[in-house]
């Protein structure tokens, strides 16, 4: 019986080595016949998958998303009943670009960030459902705060406000302007102003 | 009597050049080639000012710092005697891409921090003198403020987390994640909870 081939682990293979070319030279790095070499595939085989540049880096980016949004839901199970602060607390840390797997994804993800704005293949749009979705479970978690500092009606602003300062720790933070000590400082600092010092 | 060469205006007239290229298209479509063409001089002429493309890409990132600078001495001096909210609240808005200049200096600076991760020209050390440079900045204002709601020792931790979100703001901004009203409002935000509300 002929050995099925696994799609998944195909596309696997070769999103992964186009997230290693993007940290080592950047989105411009991409080509057919990079990511071929270092998937070890063939060049046709890699067009099989992705036909276009555009298709290549469209799969990319929703392979990072997947992985994370996995790590939220595991790490959300995990969690069970909590405060709103240690939720939020979390989610902002799954991030963060704390070990290698979450460091990757934060270079990878500021690529495409600077690359939708500076015409590299992928649009604003195609990036944007991400940071919508996490202001959209910051906002439900201060919902639930009983010690808000702000006024309810400024919930969304403060949700907006907490999902952009953790973009610009991350990006920080891999950027070599401070330690993961220091991000993780900002993190407290940040819920400290937001939902009231801890004990 | 010969006209003397303006020196100064040959290396604007340059790094101007490279800024447009950068934001139509990355720190990759940065060659000697494109820069002569976009700035109208010979290739020669080019690699005579800058000798490689590190010293292009090191003499823009000067040339961003320098306008930033003279804008915020220029705002600083105008000012005059103000609290430190609306100083601190004056420089953050000069770092929000709230007209075409500040809009064409955030994409640039933005390609800088990912290339400086992604090994494309210039180191982080490079890139951060600046952000030192504001959260300092930062700090001395938030020291001069009576009504800070953090303790005195959260200072400097205060500071680098307003330089993180204001990061985070503006390449949020360019990258379509919200409007410049939403960006303005976010800054107000954050020194409500650091400052305390506005009367």
């Amino acid at each position: 019986m002929p050995r099925l081939v696994d799609h998944e682990l195909r596309r696997r293979q070769i999103t992964s080595a186009v997230r290693r070319l993007i940290v080592r030279g950047g989105l411009d790095a991409v080509t057919f016949q990079s990511v071929a070499v270092e998937a070890g595939f063939s060049v046709s085989l890699v067009q099989y998958y992705c036909g276009t540049k555009k298709d290549l880096l469209l799969a990319t980016h929703r392979s990072v998303m997947e992985n994370v949004g996995t790590r939220f839901a595991q790490r959300w199970t995990a969690l069970g009943e909590v405060m709103p602060r240690e939720a939020i607390h979390a989610v902002l840390t799954e991030l963060l670009p704390l070990d290698e797997q979450r460091r990757e994804e934060t270079i990878v993800l500021g690529a495409f960030g600077t690359g939708s704005v500076t015409g590299q293949g992928i649009t604003p749009e195609e990036t944007l459902t991400a940071s919508n979705l996490l202001v959209s479970i910051l906002a439900d978690q201060l919902r639930r705060a009983p010690q808000l500092e702000p006024p309810v009606n400024r919930i969304e602003l403060v949700a907006e406000l907490i999902a952009a300062a953790i973009a610009g720790i991350a990006q920080g933070m891999i950027q070599g302007h401070g330690t993961a000590e220091l991000a993780l400082e900002l993190v407290d600092q940040q819920l400290d102003l937001v939902l009231g010092k801890r004990n």
